[in-house]
């Protein structure tokens, strides 16, 4: 498959949940400009994004919104559930433990990890807190999909080889900190103070 | 100035990340060739990036360290301090307030809101939880710049709408839906599912 940008599989979650948002009001059929106007783009970018995927709809028919969002939920890998496993049951860990809506989406959290023995053993919102030192032998009976990683940016390169090592291939890391991964596994870094300087740039350029 | 790509500001950001750990390091110069090295780009792009903010470095001596980063500071508007409020005392929201990664970066949070009045006169990690009716009072006296929303999704667009009458130019949005506010007003939503997203993708197209 032809590589396809970490923007464009934003945008069709966007679309994903456009789609979701038209099927509750009832609409059956939507042309790329109406998803385009909802979502601040425009319809050939669209039709380009979709168009990565195989064709959909009819020339002048628009898409069928039930079938679209089968196929993008279909693209994401949104038909089945995933084992994720969160490491760090700091402020943020524990935030993202009890996050609604993941297991809507199909993102199932397994279990919660840390190094810390004050930590370990402690109850968040029905899962009580394990040791990393468990972490190899639970892999090889249970085989988590995705790690999130919300430890100290210190101690994140050492928490990400390990996860690694244990056949995790996805990794989203909340550390403010770049980590090295092998080719082969996916990562994505939500760095909070990058998104705020995102608004300040907005801020001081206008 | 022409309009420049979020994708582009993020690199920004990276890019003064790359510069800090080489300035730790003792470096006083880099090639655009290095930058793009560390950051999994290549040197047209750096140069592009850079390029929309005037000139850099000297053809075949690179960029010093120190005024580079110094430039991207300015650029991403990092040479002053922001005031930040939460909106939303849950568990986002609470472990926002007391990440140390803002302060850092220049990002000061002023005060945390909430609705609930179980959550009102709360004290998180020295903040005591206001009441959302003093907002309006407060930006009156205070003018905080940017304000981050982790409020439910059903009571988000009410909270971002009183936020924008204000005076807010900025905002962070936590909450899974996507807001709707004035073109003069910059707004970025962080939506864990579809970061997960990204990754349930990545492990279903390989």
């Amino acid at each position: 498959m032809k590589r396809i940008a970490d923007s464009a599989v934003r945008r069709l979650s966007l679309y994903l949940r456009f789609l979701e948002e038209f099927e509750s009001r009832g609409l059956t059929t939507i042309s790329s400009d109406e998803l385009a106007a909802r979502g601040r783009t425009t319809s050939s970018q669209v039709r380009k994004d979709l168009s990565f995927f195989g064709s959909f709809g009819k020339r002048g028919l628009g898409y069928s919104v039930a079938e679209l969002a089968a196929r993008l939920r279909q693209i994401l890998g949104l038909e089945r559930e995933w084992q994720v496993i969160i490491i760090g049951a700091g402020k943020i860990g524990e935030a993202l433990a009890q996050y609604r809506g993941f297991s809507q989406r199909g993102f199932r959290i397994a279990a919660v990890y840390d190094s810390d023995p004050a930590k370990i053993g402690r109850r968040i919102d029905g899962f009580v807190v394990r040791s990393i030192d468990t972490l190899r032998a639970d892999q090889a009976k249970r085989s988590a999909d995705i790690a999130i990683i919300t430890v100290p940016a210190e101690a994140a390169q050492r928490v990400v080889t390990l996860v690694v090592q244990t056949g995790i291939r996805a990794i989203m890391n909340f550390a403010p900190i770049q980590l090295q991964v092998p080719d082969n596994v996916a990562i994505k870094t939500v760095n909070m103070a990058m998104e705020l300087e995102g608004l300040s740039f907005a801020l001081s350029n206008r």
